[in-house]
């Protein structure tokens, strides 16, 4: 260790240390940005002196509202500046963020404000129905409401609550913010979609925000003053900690309240997005786009995607449009990505088909953090060989504190000194990781595994396929086998077998899907297709 | 504080908590920038793979001769490959960084060497003679040599003591590093060129260096895979921690021996250098550069700049040959740079005169540090209304733990909760500072304050001036006057009256110089001149 003979004097002091907290970038871009725009949404135009006006009003009116430091304070909110706003004016008031999935049922959200005990809720004016549902089921009191009324968006407030306005009126626009003391205090909790069971609180702290916003800020060369689109909603890893990102570069957050083709070709446009981030059907969403909402611009968007990897016919139609997709990797529980299919100049001469091939790798180890290795069932790395599989494991400073009030899974996600993603993942020779599955998404056919990825990634090169999906069905001789649930794109048409025989074309027996079934597919409020919610269709059939 | 009802469980472990090190930079990069070139040196081209088995050779051959983790390694290196390879290898060893500054005398390296109980030393063969007459000038044994032959150079080895090459032969190419068990530990040990009384020596940690890296990546939007000319000595503040930055995003670091405007053209033309940074002084070597030295370049070269202001004179010179100048300004006691003069898009349309003025303000808090203010004796912020002067005053991440073996020394510079930076600035309205001089630089005439950098920049416009420095002289009816010494530009004349002539019509009575002194001005090896040199000569004339 890197102690020297004599380290008299040389200790911590209030010169030499401060806690890290993303509050910092806004405390200086109030200053240093004062004039550049900071917020846009529709009509609203706010300069970073007014961003952190408002933010301080928040703070103080929360504090003079009795909220203490270290308490919860949710929001039920779409991505609207208020949101933001709640970003650092909730932890400028030393309490803990509580972003909440606006799309979740009455009952979830009435088990997250008992467990998370929020003290206040802020809540859009479309959302107070199911706010208030879901305090009527709970046995305690529940949290306060603050009503968020988005006029601009046409909703008058209900007049039941204490406006989101009339709240920041009664604060100061000068007020001190309360910084941590430790860099380790709770900044946010985070519920995850829990598939099965009650969700888990995941909970971040000041440190980690702050150092996976700068290390982003790094490895995606946003440069000074980027615009960014808010397509992933906030109360998805803190919209993956980009807000609290965009003060440290002066960069302009562009709200959206709904993710449509539309909105995001305006958005481009209008306010000269450059970067954006969206799950692969958001990609597609901007594909598959009515002529009328496309609008011409001649800069390059930079695109994170996330949550699946690009499907190489996705790639091959978005990226002459003018976006350059680079795929992340990360979960809940990383404060969002950790991985990035980093890009090297020797692929730049590859065919279109191997270029998309590599983009939809899972990728490397983002700057920020330690490591991320794949790992058999002993704890030890699997072999660089581009096949053998096991589990993704993860160690940095954006691994979350651990799950609220559950120290028994959080230890149990920590187990052996990493966390454990259960994400199944090869690595190859140049370390680049691919993910083949979520664990419990594997199928298993004739003791064979079958990525469903790979099979999805199959389906949608068939020129009818707008989206698909793939789980396990049983079957008495196989144990499980393929079965895909397909959307079509508008205009199109395919049948099952034409589908099967496509399929057939390109994989294994084993792997090809035994059913093809045509519907809407269920998906999560960001984009995830819900497939356990599929499994139990398949088990059906 | 942001401590929740229940934090069971949510302390710090192996997964969730890393100490922050440059070196984790480097590891990755050994990674995932394996085929990336690392370093450049003449006929020398390493791959960050190759970079990292060397530093992993050099940090196991220390520890095989018995360097313990918090012992001392020093350098005496100019800026080739050895010099950057010990910035991890010694680290990596558990070992604390001290490079020496290859200009000192004797006398002041033999005191460095036994204050600092440097246990070997890595010393080129050019600087052989210096380090063996510092160790027998010891009272103790002193380093062991290991010398550095440069054989790109022209430097044969000396066959006295063991060769680098050697020793890094006698180490583990796979080695694992000894990584800090907590970012407060020792880093790297640098001596302040201080000019009067003996050197401190500046302790920094893990964590600072980590934080000012990112953060300049960061804001100076060096983009994926920036090309750095290292101009700035490497044993100046650690040459800013550019080399500790360059591993996070796959950078080329260029080392470069010897500072001549045709190294430096050379270097932009052929290896494509993006970023850069120098003195003043370097700005005007490559104005002033010979037609034969310069080469053809069609991007923009970022410069960071600090030590002095830039003279608009040079500004105005440079910025046309593909140069973008920023200024920076630090202290070793800040591990270099803490604020830059961020520019504005509303400045973009000001006269050139106008610009250069702002370009010459030293700036505003860079991202990664909390705290950078203008305070009174009493230790208030000076009004920011762009005249009342007073004391640079820093609080942040990125200051010094302090003053090896000196806790007064470290207790006095630490006083009232800030960095006590010794410099004399006041702030614009838009909180912009401007350093109107160092403490001691102030030259006090008449009972009125004259700031020496004011009176330099207006000399620097007269067509004949190269470069000049003002000083206090003693003067029986005022106390002092300014005194002007020059550097003419090569075949330009100029005389004493015609100078002081020039500087009436642009400054106040009482700020002209009473006397101008043409000679070669003493520099230190950062090209900063040495005013208390001049001081002394003003005295005598």
């Amino acid at each position: 260790m890197g102690w020297m003979a004599d380290e008299t004097g040389l200790g911590r002091n209030a010169a030499n240390f401060v806690p890290l907290t993303p509050l910092s970038f806004l405390a200086r871009a109030g200053d240093v940005f004062a004039d550049q725009t900071a917020v846009v949404y529709r009509g609203t135009r706010r300069t970073y002196a007014e961003y952190r006006a408002r933010v301080s009003r928040l703070a103080s009116a929360l504090t003079a509202r009795g909220v203490q430091p270290g308490d919860v304070v949710a929001t039920l909110l779409p991505n609207i500046p208020a949101q933001a706003e709640a970003h650092f004016g909730i932890p400028a008031a030393g309490a803990v963020l509580n972003t909440i999935n606006t799309r979740l049922d009455t009952d979830t959200i009435a088990y997250i404000f008992g467990h998370g005990q929020a003290k206040i809720a802020l809540v859009d004016t479309a959302l107070l129905p199911l706010a208030e549902a879901a305090i009527a089921e709970m046995d305690g009191p529940g949290p306060e409401i603050i009503e968020v009324a988005d006029r601009e968006a046409g909703f008058a407030p209900s007049g039941r609550y204490t406006e989101y306005e009339a709240l920041l009126k009664q604060g100061d626009p000068d007020a001190p913010w309360i910084m941590p003391q430790d860099e380790w205090e709770s900044l946010s909790l985070n519920y995850t979609s829990g598939t099965t069971g009650r969700p888990k609180g995941v909970v971040y702290h000041h440190r980690g925000a702050y150092l996976l916003a700068m290390g982003t800020a790094v490895t995606w060369a946003v440069g000074i003053r980027p615009v960014y689109l808010t397509i992933v909603p906030l109360f998805h890893c803190n919209g993956w900690c980009h807000t609290w990102m965009l003060p440290a570069v002066g960069g302009t957050l562009v709200c959206c309240r709904d993710v449509t083709a539309k909105n995001i070709y305006d958005a481009i446009a209008d306010e000269g997005v450059t970067h954006m981030g969206g799950a692969p059907i958001v990609l597609n969403s901007i594909i598959n786009a009515k002529d009328a909402d496309r609008r011409p611009f001649d800069h390059v968007v930079e695109v994170y995607t996330a949550g699946a990897p690009p499907p190489a016919a996705t790639l091959a139609a978005i990226e002459p449009l003018g976006f350059r997709v680079t795929q992340v990797y990360g979960l809940t529980e990383t404060y969002g990505h950790v991985t990035e299919c980093l890009w090297h100049g020797r692929w730049d001469g590859l065919a279109q088909a191997e270029r998309a091939s590599i983009k939809a790798r899972t990728g490397v180890l983002m700057p920020f953090m330690e490591d991320i290795t794949v790992h058999d069932e002993t704890g030890n790395p699997v072999p660089r060989d581009g096949k053998t599989v096991g589990e993704i494991a993860i160690r940095g400073n954006s691994v979350m504190k651990g799950y609220y009030k559950n120290p028994e899974a959080t230890a149990e996600a920590f187990k052996g000194g990493f966390f454990r993603s259960g994400d199944i993942a090869f690595q190859h020779e140049d370390g680049y990781i691919k993910i083949t599955d979520r664990a419990k998404d594997i199928i298993i056919s004739g003791g064979e595994n079958v990525s469903s990825v790979e099979v999805e990634g199959a389906l949608m090169h068939h020129p009818a396929v707008s989206l698909c999906s793939v789980v396990a069905k049983p079957d008495d001789k196989w144990g499980e086998v393929p079965c895909a649930f397909v959307e079509l794109k508008e205009g199109r048409t395919a049948d099952e077998a034409e589908l099967i025989a496509f399929a057939r074309e390109r994989l294994a027996g084993f792997k090809t899907p035994k059913r093809v079934v045509f519907c809407e597919l269920p998906k999560t409020s960001t984009g995830k297709v819900q497939k356990f919610e599929l499994r139990a269709r398949a088990k059906e059939l």
